[in-house]
């Protein structure tokens, strides 16, 4: 029997609508329209330029009979076509599979087919591999029909790599309604705010790439809870260190719109240009792998001169050794240490400050912020406990058990794979993989990648624990640390170490300082010196290191 | 037939949760246990005591018989058993109505019988107002078995007013499970998020109230919209010069739990009270209506003497007069005019600052705040519109039309009351009665009520524009214009007018000022020197003022 709250109190359009960050871009166009929403460079568009281009992309991708629930994939760098991107393609009901730009043709062919996209908007930088990919597609699944789109970026300067596709990006935007003098609406927000938005393929260690999939619930509230727990205010001016086809750029394109600030584009992550671009445009935020806050700290003093105090950056990914917050806090930055997975839109956890921390000196405080943190406001519950019987382990700083999360910003689930959909949710938790630790002052630290830990002699060694003594000596630029089979331990650590340029140390020298400050057993019995492996995000591909430690 | 991103791909335990402001608190039981949640007088609980206290109550309520869709009805002024209402109730599943506690003991009877109240939480202060209106609902609804709990405020200190339930707060709590020692859980977040979290009488100018019905929702994004729009932060000390049965306090106590806050109880909204309690507690941020900042613009100086500068104040209800906020900001507050209504959960519009206007002077910043503003970020869309046609106004800042509103801050409806609920969602949109003007910059400003508008000689004259300029007068504490009969225009514009204390001003005086600065037919023919009807939250009662100018 219904009670009296559910008779007549139905939802109609007054008073309910689908949760989706498109209204953000809406209401920025309408109440801030001369607002500046992206700079690239010399160019600058304003909120309602960038609506009306986005409006009429989604009307020119209808007309070429996209439809609900089509793939349209990008392979973009962080240019005004990517952010735009994040709207356009969503608003024609399509969703945005944005590929890693770094990836190689096979992985390329392989995400094109899986995800079954339909369109795809290429950029001239990465013409071999694409045109090799969609080789592959044609040979493999020859009824797949993609129409490849050239964006032309004006800052793309290399000789090679030519157009491939069939039409440029403004050409297609010149097929859609021109908004500015009709004023139509061909675009309206989705029915159902269950429906996907975007589509991201996790690098995966073994096997295919698995497809993560959003909604635009989700998207719409990590959109808001990015603006609420790193307290943003209007108008952020905000830099694109991060690649924008990393979890939808952490979903910062509809936290820009919903805070309405400027999205400040930059084709190249290197340090020269970041910090160029934040003197130039005055920015205020801006999001990186702990690797970007390295090159940062790293590099020349003459481009560290004059840059303003406070810019707020946001770091997450791997788990940034507690130097690097602390060398760019020395540079004036204030850091947020985030942690999150594709799996959950990016940022889920972070490591909020308290006030009583406030006397600590820098390198505690330092140490305090790069834990995980806790769950950020909107996010849902993020708990530390027995993968099996879901047990949370105690607060003790001690018991180590899998990071498990719920709530409102964990993936759909995984495109057309049903079983490690169903093996992610298990118990209605998502398991992150992750190993960590709950402290007294609820505060969770990884340890480890469960698959990353190194048993020794019975004993689980962190492999995270020994890379945070590794980055603390003042000589070394970047450490990844790997089990390695053993005879008599079973495993022991083997470290790949990369010094700062023009150092020199000893292998024997080194040890020296692990003894310093570890437990013997967790000392690397194996020390390579060499350059890391990396995804093009800057995760240390740990599965290639350990492959090369055991053909040592 | 499905496309892929709806295969497989269906909501479970681990990436779905009704959204509700409850997870909030538990949140910031969880995270922040030790920190202070709420302050009255001597009092200080924690975030976790007062979780707990809202556990047991819940449980105590379950045990009691109440299920979910049952009414638990308050009649309590800003004390923590106020605040914690707002979570013990809904966590038991029932729906919170919140009485004002100014109304007259049939109105009270009304809303217990038509609520369907089961249980009462009352103050001795109302005691024998509640305990009439119990006599009434008795005699008329014989049937109705009402729990009367008793709240013992022990800053209460009159000495009538004794109590008149069946057994007291504390210890009806005590009935409770006790999760300190159990940690047993009997609460869980709702099944579904459109289920009825409160229920707010609006006080309806002809006829019985309407019960306005809020959901777990909208009460969630609006506690989140009210951080974003007010730009927060963390850990804010809410001053609570809103009563909470206003809209339950435009959703703050659960913005102070999002936010993990302080909240500050007031028993007594006095300039006094206020102006110690800014001091004592480190008052961060509070909201009132124009009424209030009006007390504390013209309250001694030694009150305003010590309060610490860019205190955060949001002022709606009545369109304010510019003077009173040019007067606060005078003061060093720093104010934000937000406009909203019962309806849209209190405030939907902001009069969002923009750093264009940062050079103009005080005066001319005030007139541009006292604009109601901009739709807040999550709240959907607010539109000025023919009411008939729904066709919006030009931005011209002089078409007329009605604030028309959608979005997931809208209400559910009125509880059973079908009609009015169908009539106010005509075509769609929820139909405010405000008459509005829309300005080139897409900010909106009232006009009128709708019924209150004066129509002479076939003119509309807004009687806010009249009141805006009375209030401007040095000499003069509030204002409030109606519309007369006149036998030769229809109707023209009848003043009331309060003096400052020890002023003095003769009706000659007041409209040579009157001509001065407003358009001949505007003056108002008739003045009368008056204190104004108001309602308990400090709006004019316009319709008593209306049959006093008739009677003249």
């Amino acid at each position: 029997m219904t009670n009296i709250f559910e008779q007549d109190l139905d939802k109609n359009a007054a008073n309910f609508e689908a949760l989706t960050p498109l209204s953000f871009i809406k209401r920025a166009a309408i109440l801030y329209p001369h607002f500046e929403a992206v700079v690239h460079g010399d160019l600058s568009r304003t909120w309602e330029e960038t609506y009306f281009r986005c409006q009429s992309m989604a009307s020119a991708l209808t007309k070429r009979g996209i439809e609900k629930g089509d793939t349209v994939a990008v392979m973009l760098p962080n240019i005004p076509e990517m952010f735009e991107s994040h709207f356009s393609i969503p608003m024609s009901g399509a969703v945005l599979n944005a590929i890693n730009t770094r990836l190689d043709a096979k992985t390329v062919a392989f995400i094109l087919q899986h995800a079954e996209a339909k369109i795809l908007f290429t950029d001239r930088e990465f013409s071999i591999v694409v045109k090799e990919a969609l080789e592959i597609v044609a040979n493999e699944s020859p009824e797949q029909q993609i129409l490849v789109v050239d964006v032309l970026d004006p800052y793309f300067k290399e000789t090679e790599g030519g157009t491939i596709g069939e039409i440029e990006y403004e050409r297609l935007l010149d097929e859609g309604s021109n908004f500015h003098t009709e004023n139509a609406h061909t675009w309206s927000l989705p029915e159902d705010e269950w429906d996907a938005i975007s589509l991201n393929y996790t690098s995966g260690t073994t096997g295919n790439p698995k497809g993560v999939v959003y909604h635009h619930r989700g998207a719409y509230l990590n959109a808001a809870n990015n603006a609420l727990s790193w307290d943003m205010g209007l108008h952020p001016r905000y830099l694109w260190t991060l690649p924008m086809f990393h979890c939808n750029g952490w979903c910062f394109p509809w936290t820009i719109a919903a805070t309405v600030g400027t999205t400040i584009c930059l084709r190249h992550v290197r340090e020269d240009a970041i910090y160029h671009s934040i003197k130039e445009n005055n920015v205020t935020h801006f999001c990186g792998a702990p690797v970007v806050l390295n090159l940062m700290v790293n590099a020349e003093d003459s481009l560290k001169a004059g840059v303003k105090n406070s810019i707020q950056v946001m770091t997450a990914g791997a788990a940034p050794p507690a130097s690097v917050i602390e060398g760019m806090e020395a540079l004036g930055f204030k850091i947020t240490h985030v942690y999150g997975l594709t799996e959950t839109y990016g940022p889920m956890v972070v490591s909020a400050w308290r006030t009583e921390w406030d006397d600590l000196d820098n390198k505690q405080k330092a140490v305090l912020k790069a834990r995980q943190g806790i769950s950020t406001v909107l996010a849902g519950d993020t708990i530390v406990a027995d993968p099996e019987t879901l047990e949370p382990v105690p607060w003790d700083g001690l018991t180590q058990g899998e990071i498990l999360m719920r709530g409102n910003i964990v993936m759909k689930g995984y495109l057309k794979n049903t079983q490690t959909t169903h093996d992610a949710f298990k118990g209605g938790w998502f398991h992150s993989g992750d190993l960590a630790v709950r402290h007294p002052d609820g505060y969770i630290q990884i340890k480890d990648r469960s698959k990353d830990i190194i048993i020794s002699g019975g004993e689980n060694i962190s492999s995270i624990e020994i890379e945070d003594v590794l980055f603390s000596h003042p000589k070394i630029l970047e450490a990844a640390v790997v089990a390695k089979s053993d005879s008599k331990w079973g495993e022991h650590p083997c470290a790949f170490v990369t010094l700062k340029p023009g150092e020199s140390l000893s292998t024997e020298d080194l040890k020296a300082y692990c003894y310093e400050n570890l437990a013997r057993f967790k000392v690397p019995k194996t020390i390579v010196f060499d350059t890391l492996i990396k995804t093009s995000t800057g995760k240390v591909q740990k599965f290639l290191l350990r492959e090369k430690a055991e053909a040592l």
